[in-house]
């Protein structure tokens, strides 16, 4: 395909920010720097939504001190845009597209990213425009498919691992329930990551529900029953599509009946409601008193300068691989294939079609999640500690022998 | 005071756990082994409960390697608790001194610790048993008196910090009113920390509420419609003691409110309520589609691996300088002078008596809050900079020139 056309490069960033998705950027940038295919470097203000406004920045002469500093920025440094855009939206957008002459689109985003690069490139086709649509991977719930983890998991799976660590410690100091709901609709991988830097035997977080496991009020309540009755405490980490036993989310349930009691306003995230709605619970069952929870909200994807070394490279090569595919190729999603493990952990990256990866999820596989459905396997551990990198080792002295 | 007899030690960790409250346990271990006047060092586990309870490790033959991983572990090693000793309660704790022989007993926590010494040293005075009382300063609220700033507030101001700057890029990705809700019932400085990593114009948090400073709920409004109005997002740092134009504060407001719905099991700490209550708030006031809260929570005092340098080495300074006066004293709180500003940022460690610390603290100067009561001056920065130390440096693009 080498009579592919001399043009210009658009760059956007869709959905939920992450810890490394501006290193996916500066891949994208640094790469793109080198074909000489590639004329101006176009930065999307918002996304599509920049595409279609033509809202644009330059990204062809930064320097390489700003582009560092993106590179270690969290969240989307061109801005975002929750925007789907249909047939209708990529045909305004291939219109600025042309009177631009954008003829490569690079887009880092989750599953519905791809599908919008998808449809792009479906109607540039149809409008005999020729384009080569790229996506990058990004997402904090790691639940895009074929790619063997995605971007942006690495970094908050460190994030929260260091806070399990830390409360978990916490809870030795003034024992109790603590109750953490972490983020992921659908998919438990994050939550899961909250295992990720245990150490010692009665180690927190004790239980873990993910989304992939439906349980029952009573049995939540019987099972932090059992390990407050051993520990004198329990720590919990809890997804925030956490389900009862027929599949139906709490947090739904729990907004249903905030607009039967007139107090609206819930949504699933960015609110503590989930949080202390089974927290009441629990206060409500168990005789326990000191009964505590905590939502991690957005400083589970957006704090700043705690990315995870393998995480950042991982997203920053991502970045530059899809400018090399491009080259050759009229469409792709970038994807990771684990070629080591444990601490010969390597990765290889390979294309795949972007309807491969578009609109839809994967969710935890079976042989992550232990049978009772209330914590992970030694596989999941294995499959996820690579990714987060390093953690804080601690030291608790009160289980020390006493004198 | 050299005829002070040779006795054993005994070291507790009281109150709210923070990030370094460790590195002054180590301070005092690793002073306390220098001094042949103190024969074995006990660790109370859980604090007064342990001393009472006659529950203790030995923390006197503990490796290095131990200790530095303690040193950086956050939250209380040794358990904490709290009990609030009256007389009664401190005689029984000196009946086990007795028997064990303890005359150094070293209290690191807040001003009720302060305070739980005080007492002691006066019922051990009383009962003809001389000790030496010592008090080591521990906080993220910064709010004792006598001493300059509080080991423990650095850290949390490093945590805070990292979580505004990320948490203001990802409002800048997706535009709308983002509520903050961080620690501090009656002092301000650690909401007020949320403002160290701005380095931009239109950075956030834009609007910081104290409890210093009462404000109404339409006045609070009203800002929020006024910030939102110019740059179309907010973001707002609220100390969870925030109060109305009486005093009153809203999460008691809100308790009351919840107890009258006989919702129940509202507190001020552990729950996302109050934030969850400002947000419902702005979106009936204002007419703003995207509003979103988060309450902090514990990981602002407990996440791992993140202590300020400064904070933690202040913190094992003060650990060790209280040993160093027990060996002269009969008492006393470990409290720091600045003596330098700035980049010239030095500290000088003094003792003062432990009844000026004990029981009282202290609020943000005035000199520290706009005269609006909704942000914070440069004198503030000037303080808080070198305390937290050096923040992540980050590049936003989206408000780079368009082409």
């Amino acid at each position: 395909m080498t009579d592919f056309p001399k043009a210009n490069a658009v760059i956007g960033q869709s959905g939920g920010p992450t810890g490394v998705i501006n290193a996916s950027l500066v891949g994208v940038i640094e790469e793109a720097k080198k074909h000489p295919q590639i004329e101006k470097i176009y930065g999307a203000v918002h996304a599509v939504a920049g595409m279609v406004n033509d809202d644009f920045i330059d990204l062809s002469n930064l320097s390489q001190d700003i582009l560092e500093t993106v590179a270690v920025s969290p969240s989307s440094s061109l801005g975002s845009s929750r925007d789907k855009p249909d047939a209708e939206y990529c045909a305004k957008i291939l219109e600025v597209f042309k009177k631009r002459n954008i003829r490569y689109f690079f887009y880092i985003g989750g599953n519905d990213s791809a599908n919008t690069a998808y449809i792009l490139n479906n109607v540039a086709d149809e409008m005999n425009f020729d384009i080569r649509s790229f996506h990058i991977p990004k997402t904090v719930d790691n639940d895009l498919l074929v790619t063997d983890h995605c971007p942006g998991f690495g970094t908050a799976a460190k994030f929260v691992s260091c806070a399990l660590i830390g409360d978990d410690l916490d809870n030795r100091a003034l024992a109790g329930v603590k109750i953490d709901v972490i983020m992921g609709r659908h998919a438990g991988f994050l939550t899961a990551a909250t295992a990720l830097g245990k150490i010692r035997e009665d180690d927190g977080p004790h239980l873990i529900y993910m989304p992939e496991r439906g349980v029952s009020m009573d049995k939540f309540a019987a099972d932090v029953q059992d390990v407050y009755s051993k520990l004198g405490r329990c720590v919990i980490a809890v997804s925030e599509g956490i389900c009862d036993e027929n599949g139906e989310t709490w947090a739904k349930k729990l907004a249903e009946q905030a607009e039967v009691d007139a107090h609206g306003n819930i949504q699933l995230s960015g609110t503590g409601a989930l949080a202390d709605f089974l927290a009441g619970q629990i206060k409500e069952k168990l005789e326990i008193k000191r009964v505590r929870a905590d939502t991690f909200g957005y400083l589970q994807r957006s704090f700043a300068g705690l990315q995870s070394p393998v995480d950042v490279n991982e997203a920053r090569w991502c970045g530059r691989h899809a400018v090399q595919y491009a080259m050759e190729h009229d469409n792709g999603s970038v994807a990771m294939k684990r070629v080591g493990n444990g601490k010969d952990y390597k990765v290889e990256l390979f294309r795949t079609e972007l309807k491969n990866v578009a609109e839809k999820t994967k969710s935890m596989p079976d042989e992550f999640i232990n049978p009772e459905g209330n914590g992970v396997t030694q596989a999941f551990l294995d499959y996820a500690k690579p990714l987060a990198g390093e953690l804080p080792k601690t030291e608790y002295l009160g289980n020390y022998p006493r004198i």
